[in-house]
C-alpha cells in the first residue's frame, strides 16, 4: 500500500471525472502545492523543535491530512510532466551520498546548506 | 520501483549514518520542505501556463530534481511523525470523491476552493 | 500614512502588551510569514493571469488583508533583526540597476532569473 | 526613508524602462514573492530559535537582501492592484487589537492561531 503508482492513477482518474484537465496546469499546480506547504507550515510556526518531535492524537492527524495534500499535487504534477517521481528522489539520494561523505560529514551541519 | 518505503529507509540511514538527527526535528524538516518548494515555483514563475505543459529536456530535469527534493523532506517529516504517507493521501482522495462528486462537479472549479 | 516606521511601532507595542516576545523569534516569524503567504497564493492559483489582473471587490479586499499580513510579519522580523528593511529594498533596487542595465535588458526576460 | 512611495515608485519606473509589464502579472509576482520567501526560509531552517535572534555580520546582511527581495514583490502587487499596503496592515493590525484583548490574552497563545 506503499505504492505513488495507484495514487497516481486515482488522482488522474478523479481530475479527468471533473473535466478539470485545463485548470491543472503544472504551473497551476505548483500554486496549489505552495498553498498546501503553507497550511502544513502554520501548525508549527509557534511550535518548539521539541514538540514538533512528539505531537500526536488530532494535531498528528491534522498534520497527516496537510502532508497528505502536499503528496497529491506533488504526484499530479509529477503525472503532468511525465516525472517519475520516485526514481528521480532515489537519484537524488545517491547524489547526497556522494555529496556529503559519511565519514567527513559525520556530526557537522554546514548551514544554510542542505542535504 | 515506486516504493516510497524503501525511500524513506534510504534516508534515514542517510541521516543516521551522519549523526544529523538532531537538526531534523519536523520543525526545521517543515522548513527545509518549504525552501525546495520555493526552488520548485522559481522555474515557474515566469512561464505562461501552456508553455508549463511542455517543459522537457534541461528544465525538465532541473524540475524533476527540485520535485525529488520536495518529496525527500516529505518522506523524512512523516518518517519522524510515524505518519503513513502513501496511506493518508489515498484516506484523502476518499474524502475528495465525497466531497466533490462527479455528477456535480463536472465542469466546475470553485475557486479559490482547492479539490 | 505610508510609513513603516509606525507600524513597526505598533506592531511592537502589540506584541509586548501581551507578552508574546518569546514565541516571536525569527525563525518563528519566518514559517509565519511562510504561512501567510500560502494564503495570498491559494487566491491566485486557478486564476487566468489576465484575471489575476483585473480582481476587485470582496476578492480584492480579501487579497489585500493576506498581503497585509504579510507586510506585518516581514515588520515584525525586520523589527526583531534591526534590519532597516526599507533601506535594504532600496539598496536591493540600486543593484538590480546595474545587474539589469535597461539598454540591454529592454524586453528581455530570462528565466527562471529573477530581477 | 521610510517610504513605501518612493520604493513603488522607483520599482514600476524599473519595470517600465525594461518593457516587462507583460510578465509581471500578479498570479507571477505572486509565485516570484514565493520564491524569495523560500530564500529567507533557507537561511533559518537549521537553526535554534535562540540562534536566530542574535544572527549579525555577513548572515544579517544577507538576510536583509533576501527580506528585501520579498518587499520589493509585494509592493509591485500591490501597486499592480491598486492596494495601499501600509493602510491594510493599518487595518489588519486593529483588527488584531479587537481579536486579541490584550488583558485576555496577555501571556497566553493559541497555536496554531495567528495573530
Amino acid at each position: 500500500m506503499d505504492s505513488l503508482n495507484d495514487l497516481k492513477e486515482k488522482m488522474r482518474r478523479f481530475v479527468v471525472e471533473r473535466d478539470w484537465q485545463r485548470h491543472q496546469s503544472p504551473k497551476n499546480l505548483v500554486m496549489a502545492l505552495t498553498g498546501e506547504v503553507g497550511e502544513l507550515v502554520e501548525h508549527f510556526q509557534w511550535m518548539a523543535e521539541d514538540e514538533s518531535r512528539e505531537i500526536d492524537g488530532e494535531r498528528k492527524r491534522a498534520v497527516a491530512r496537510e502532508m497528505a495534500d502536499v503528496l497529491i499535487y506533488l504526484t499530479r504534477i509529477a503525472d503532468e510532466l511525465g516525472i517519475d517521481l520516485v526514481a528521480a528522489a532515489h537519484e537524488k539520494c545517491d547524489d547526497n551520498d556522494r555529496k556529503y561523505p559519511k565519514d567527513k560529514f559525520r556530526g557537522e551541519y554546514r548551514r544554510p546548506d542542505q542535504y
